[in-house]
């Protein structure tokens, strides 16, 4: 899974059906706090705000699963809103 | 998912016999409204024109899924028209 | 999906029982008629001949449908022959 | 696969349910025994400590395998902790 | 489906159950004849050595294929050792 930033969203009138009524998040994806070179429209299952630091799930089959449609023609997803990322004792 | 602008169209007389009577689109990656590196041939179903910023699906089981054939062989699918891309508030 | 140019064969002697008969083809990755750093190593199943423009569908489960044998250990495959790319007028 | 180093992990209060009670590290990508530009968020199945070179599985499916639990919302676990890589004599 | 060389393996105790009597190989990537950045973890189904040039496998869903078990968490495997990679006359 990736941590991305919410950045703005993507307004679409003309989509497939399974949008309808979906929030569509730019999600610029982060390294290490800092942006970087990328990023990925997702949809959204937790309640992310604009500029908050978000867990990003990639993957269909996995999207699917989260909106338990099978039919879902959806692969990128906010699976959760980070607070804080430790650093490890190393 | 990743947004795109359509900036041609392939020509194949060969091909696998899915394709025959799709419209295979060459779509240009786009990030926060500037090209970079990169292009998708996709397949498009809700009727993309020249030019057009889409939204891409790039996934086969989903792609597979907006066709409801399950043999289909496809990954790449324009599934939105982007009006718009809102910067959210910070 | 991705647009590719043919420009050599794998021979190879050991090998999954799958690839047995089939051809293993080299196939350099192009953008906009330029070859770009990567290649992938294609079955094909429209008979692609050398430095011939293919259109190369790289995800398995579609892959697997197009040979119809669901336990084939591929990924990569050329579905088409590509006469032409056209610019969309814009 | 993949090999990674475990350098943090992620702290998050609203998420997907099926995380609760799941580490989420923060992984960085290793190659010939040096960081490089990338890392994933993993969950963990083997117990991975800090700073230790894991093992990384980045697929959705096989992730969903491991545990058993096919609606599982997840892409990349950790499923080794490597002792040593060897250079094979050439 | 990519090129690549064997270059090491990985040495791991604690790992899942899948991994016990599986070589774990160290694949450097190829292009071109040349290394290039980056490497996968494979497996191997046709036994090969040190320094050998393979035809690499990375998809989940074909792995398992291979190895017949449905829950096999793996990704990466080798499933070809190639002899010559020939030019083809353009």
């Amino acid at each position: 899974m990736k941590v991305g930033r919410v950045i703005g969203n993507v307004v679409s009138t003309i989509k497939h059906d399974f949008f309808e009524g979906e929030r569509l998040l730019m999600v610029q994806l982060v390294d290490n706090g800092e942006d970087y070179d990328g990023y990925l429209i997702c949809t959204d299952v937790v309640g992310a705000g604009s500029d908050e630091t978000v867990l990003i799930l990639d993957e269909g089959s996995s999207a699917r699963t989260i909106y338990g449609i099978e039919s879902a023609p959806i692969r990128s997803v906010i699976v959760g809103i980070i607070d804080d990322i430790h650093e490890l004792d190393t």
